[in-house]
C-alpha cells in the first residue's frame, strides 16, 4: 500500500483526492491536514465522505507527514515551495495541484503569482505532470507540477494540430469557460450563489496567471514562441471546463484528415477522448471523470478550425489528474482508482 | 457473471443502471432495449458511457433478452407487466424499477395508474424491493417492485418510529422536494430548464401516485393504516431528494432516545446513514451514491419531531436500490458496484 | 418628492431598495451610505443601475441623512436601533428592513439575536409594517418595523384560516423554501455557489430567528397563543420563498368554502392574490414582483388543509413592502413604483 | 392609445412582450393569438400577468387582427412571411421578431431556413430593426425584421471597430453564450433541466442561421464582404447572451483610444452602454432590461482586441427591441415602457 499524505485538505481539490483515493486499492490515507480543522474528523467537515474515510484532520507540519511515501498538496500557491524541500530530503515524493512548480522561468513566476519563490533550485527538478505529453519523465519523478484546469483543457485541445505543424501558431485564441468550483472553497463574494448564478461573465480579459503556464507548454511541443489570447469566463454550474480553441490552418486541409490525426495521437491515452466528427462536446459528459472529450470542427469549410476540449476541472483538471500521476510514478495501471463514469444526468 | 438485461434503457434510471453495471465486477451487460434507438450504439446516445459500455439497442423484444438471467425494467408504467410472466417462465429474474408491481391492491393500481392491469396474478408474487425492510423475502424472489424515489426516502425517514410506536401515525406529514430527473427524461414543457430553473413549486398537491405506495408501507410497518399527507416539489437542481417528515410524539421523548434508536434500527445497513444530533441533512452528500442521510430534530423541546431524509433519487431511489436488490438475490455483498461516493461540491 | 435615504446600500436589500426607488415617481435619492464603499458612484458597484442612479456612497452618519424625509435602514440587524431615536427627534420617518423593531418582548428579541437592544423605549411605538393587518395603523406611522420574508409568506398564508377560527392553532407546521438571496451578500463558504448549487437543505431546524416573529404575527390574530413549527430550507435559487403550510381543520369544512373565505379576505388587497382552486403557485410567478401568489388544497378530502404561499424573498419580502410602507405614510397609491411585472420566464 | 396585436403569444418571446407591453402607457393590447391555447385567459397559462393583461387568447386568423395598428409576430419562422402582406395591406404595421425578413438574399434564406419564402417581395421592403444602425429608416417603415438575439449582440460589439476601419475583417471570431430560453418554449429533449443544467456545449458549430445575418449585417456596415467564424455555446442559465468577440487591429492603436471610438459612437444610444475600460460585463448586469453593456479588452499588449458584448436575450434581444421599434415608428420616446433596471441578483 501506498502511505498517502494530503497537505490541504478542505479545498475542493483536497476533498476530490480524498473521495478519490478513498476507494483507491493500492492507497491507504495517512495524513491529511487542515490547520483550521485541526481535530476536526474529515468526514465530519465532508459528510460525503461518511463511512468511506475514517481520519482526523492534523496541523500541515512536516512531523505529520515523515510515514508517507507520497504527499499531495492540495494548497493554495506559496505552501509547497516551502515544505517540498524537506518531503524530498526524506525520500517522500511530492505531487503538487498548486502553481509552485508549473512555471520553468523563476522571474515570470514572481511576476504573475506576486511573490518570491522560496525554491527555486527545486523548478528545474519538477516535473509537469501533463501524461500525455510527459509520460516517460513522469515515471522516474520525485516532484510532480500539476497542470492548472484551463491550461490541461486547452493544451490537450491544441497538442495534435501544433504537433503537426498544421496551424498558424502567433494567434491562437482559446475562449474558456469555467464552473465556478475553479475559483475554490472561500468565503468570497464574488463566487456566491446570487453572484453567479443565472449570469456568464469572463473575467480576467487582460491576463490570467493560467496564461504563461499554457504559452510554456505549447511553446514547448511547437519549440518555437507561440502567441495566444487567452480568454476565460464563468459560467453558472460548478463543475466542468469547455475550451473552444481556434486556430487557422497554413494551407488547406480536410477535416476528417485533422481528424484522423488527433485520432491518431490520442489513441493509446486512456483520459482522452476524440469525439466522432460531427459530434459537440459537452461538459456534463466528463462530470466526475478523469477523461478529456475533444470534437473538432472547421465551419463553413473555412481555413478556421474550432476545437472543443471538456474537462472536470477538479478531476481531469486537478485530483484526477494528480491521481494518474501517481499511478505513473509508482508503475501502476494508470487508470487505477480513475474509472469512474461521469454522472449523467 | 450475471447476463444482465435492461429494457428501457434511454431513461435517466435506464443510463444511471448503465452507469452502475458497467463497472459492476460480477455482471455482464448482456441487451440494452430502445425502441427509438434500436440499432444505434448505446455511447452514441450517453457519450459518458464511452470506452465503459460497448452494446447497441435492441428492439425490446422477448427473444433479445432470453439470454440474460435477469432483467431489468426501466421503462415507464404499463411495460413491465405485460413482458415480466414471459420472462419469469424461462426463470429469468425481473426487478422492475417502474410501478407496475408495487402496489397489492389491484384496484388501488388501476385507479391512480389509470389503466388495467394485465398481470393481476404476479402482484401477490412480486417482492417489495425496500432492503431495509424486506431483505429475507428479497433472497429468494423472482420478481421485485423496486420501491419510488419519494416512497424511499419518507419510509426510511419514518420507519424506526413506527416500528417503536412512538408516534401518532394518522398525520403523517411528508413534504418532500425532489430535483426534476425525477421526472424522467421526456420532451414536456413543464420540465425545460426555462420552466423549472430559478422557481420552486409543488406540484399534485390533490393526490400523488406515490401516496399510496408510501401508506401501503407504512401501513404494513404499522399493522393498521397510516394517515399521510404527502406533498412533493419540485426544486431547481437535477438529482436529489430532500423529505422533511412531521409526526406528533405520542408521549414526550427525549430527543437523543429517539435518535438511539434510529441509530440502533440502522446500524447494520449499509446505505441508512444516521447523521449526529444537531446535524442538518444536504442531498449534495447522498448524489451519485447510494446512501440516505437521515437526521433528526425536535425543535423548542416540542411534541413534533422533524425527520430529514435525504437520497439520491437516481441511485438509492432508483437505479442503485435495483442493483441492491439483484446483489441480494444472487447471494453477493449488497455493496457490489455501488461503493461510489457521492459527488462533492 | 420624497427625499429618501438608504443606510447600508450595499446588500441585497439595498440594492432592491435602489433598484425599485429609482424608478419611483414621488422619489427622490438623496443619501445610500455604505461604510465600506464611500467615496464610490453606486453604479460603479451595481452596474446595473448605471444609468438610473447617479448618486455616491456616503458614510453612514446622522448628518448625511438630516437632509432627508424618511430613512430606509437596509442593514444587518443592530444598526438600526442606534439611529432611530436621533433620527425620529429629526422628524424623520424610519423604515427599518432589519429584525431590530419586530419583537415587541425586549428579551425575547435580546434572546434570539444575542445583543443588548439599545432603544427598548421605541419598540412599542414601532408598528410592525405588515399592511394587510396593520395598515391603519401604518398610515400615522414614524417607524415601521418591516415583516422578515419568510414572517411575511407565513402570516399571509395562515391569516384567514386564523381570523375565521377554522384551524387548529396548537400545531401548526410551516415548510418554507427561500432562494440564497435570503442569506444576503455576505461573503461566507455556506452560500457558495459551489455550496448551494444543485443541493437542497433544511437549516436552523431547531430555532430560527424568524419563529418568534410570525408566532407574535399569528398569536395577535388569534388572541391566543399558537404552536408553531417552522422549518426554514435552502433551495439552490436565487430568489423566492415558498411556504407549504400545513394545518388541521376544527370541523369538516368544503375547500370551495374556505377558498372563498380567502378570496374575500384579500379582495382589496393589491399585492395578495388568491389563485383559482385546483392551481398550484410558483415562485417565477412573482419573481421581481411585490406580489404574494397563494393556493389552497386539502388533500383527499382529509383534515389537513394545505396552503402554499410564494413570494420574492428581496421584494413582497422586503424592499417592495418596505416601498409599500412608505407609499401608505405618504398617502401614496400604495402601488406606485411597485407595478413591476414577474419576470418569467 | 396604440392598439396592438399579439400573434403567438405562448413563446417566450410573446409573453415578454405582453410583460412589457402591458406597462406601456401609449399602448392596448388588442389581440393576442394562440392557436393551442385559444379561449383561455392569458393569465391563466401566465400566472405571472395575473391583474396586468385581460385578454384571452384567439386565433391567428386576420379577421382577429384587423383592429390593429400594429402587429407582433413572436412566431416560428415561417409565419410572419405567411399574412404580413394582408395586414400590410389594410395599413397595418407589422413588427416581425422571427427570422422571415431579416435576410435581404431570398437564396440564402431558402437554404439556411429550409423552406419556400412566400413573400420575396416584401423583403426589400423590410427594414432591418437595429436602431443603433437603421434608425431614419425604421422611422418610416411599415415592416420590421427585428435582429435576432446573437446577431444584436455580435453587431453592436463589433459596429464601431468596423465603421473606423481599425480591424482586419476577413477573420473576425464571435464566440458567442446564450442562456436556454434562445431555444424557446417547446417541449424539447435538449433543453430540459435536467439535459441542460450543470452543463456547458457548444452547438451548430458547423453552421448556425444567425451567421448569414450576422454577415450580412456587418458587411453593410463594412461596406465590403466580412469573415466571420460564429461559435454559439448554451449555458446553464435561462436569460443572458455574452458575446466574446476577438478581430486583429489594422495598426497598433491604444485601448483607450479604442474605448473612445465607442464612448463616442454610442454617446446618443440609450441602450447601448460602453463600461469603464477595466471592468468586464456580466449578463446579470442586464437581466429584464433593454441594455447592451460592453466591455473592451486588449490583452498583453498585443494586436487581438476582445470586446464582451451582453444583452438578455429576451429583451435586447427579442421582445424589448421590437418595442424600441415601435416607439421609433410611432415618434414615441423610443424609451417608454423600456425603463425596467436590471433584475440583481
Amino acid at each position: 500500500m501506498i502511505r498517502v499524505g494530503i497537505v490541504g485538505g478542505t479545498g475542493y481539490t483536497g476533498v476530490e483526492l480524498l473521495r478519490i483515493l478513498a476507494l483507491h486499492d493500492a492507497v491507504e490515507i495517512t495524513a491529511v491536514t487542515s490547520r483550521a480543522d485541526t481535530g476536526k474528523r474529515v468526514d465530519e467537515v465532508y459528510p460525503n465522505l461518511r463511512g468511506y474515510v475514517n481520519v482526523v484532520f492534523v496541523q500541515p507540519e512536516l512531523e505529520q507527514l515523515t510515514e508517507c511515501d507520497v504527499v499531495f498538496f492540495a494548497t493554495p500557491n506559496g505552501t509547497a515551495m516551502l515544505m517540498a524541500e524537506q518531503l524530498l530530503a526524506r525520500g517522500i515524493k511530492v505531487i503538487d495541484l498548486s502553481a509552485d512548480f508549473r512555471l520553468k522561468n523563476v522571474d515570470e513566476w514572481q511576476q504573475w503569482y506576486g511573490m518570491q519563490h522560496t525554491s527555486p533550485d527545486l523548478i528545474a527538478q519538477a516535473v509537469y505532470g501533463l501524461p500525455e505529453v510527459n509520460r516517460e519523465a513522469m515515471k522516474s519523478a520525485e516532484l510532480i507540477a500539476c497542470p492548472g484546469c484551463y491550461p490541461t483543457a486547452v493544451q490537450l485541445g491544441f497538442l495534435p494540430l501544433i504537433e503537426q505543424g498544421l496551424i498558424e501558431i502567433d494567434h491562437l485564441i482559446a475562449d474558456v469557460k469555467s464552473g465556478v468550483s475553479g475559483a475554490g472553497r472561500k468565503a468570497e463574494l464574488s463566487t456566491l450563489m446570487s453572484e453567479t448564478g443565472e449570469s456568464f461573465k469572463a473575467y480576467a480579459v487582460a491576463g490570467h496567471r493560467h496564461l504563461p503556464e499554457i504559452t510554456q507548454g505549447l511553446s514547448a511541443i511547437a519549440r518555437q514562441s507561440v502567441g495566444l489570447t487567452f480568454v476565460p469566463h464563468l459560467t453558472p454550474m460548478i463543475r466542468g471546463i469547455h475550451a473552444t480553441l481556434y486556430a487557422r490552418l497554413l494551407k488547406p486541409s480536410a477535416i476528417d484528415e485533422v481528424h484522423a490525426f488527433y485520432r491518431q495521437r490520442y489513441m493509446a491515452e486512456r483520459f482522452v477522448d476524440v469525439l466522432p466528427l460531427g459530434t459537440h462536446a459537452d461538459t456534463r459528459n466528463v462530470r466526475g471523470s478523469n477523461h478529456c472529450q475533444i470534437a473538432l470542427f472547421c465551419p463553413q469549410g473555412g481555413s478556421t478550425l474550432v476545437i472543443l476540449s471538456v474537462i472536470d476541472n477538479l478531476v481531469k483538471g486537478a485530483a484526477g489528474q494528480a491521481v494518474q500521476a501517481m499511478n505513473i510514478m509508482y508503475g501502476l495501471d494508470e487508470a487505477q482508482g480513475l474509472r469512474a463514469i461521469a454522472l449523467y444526468p
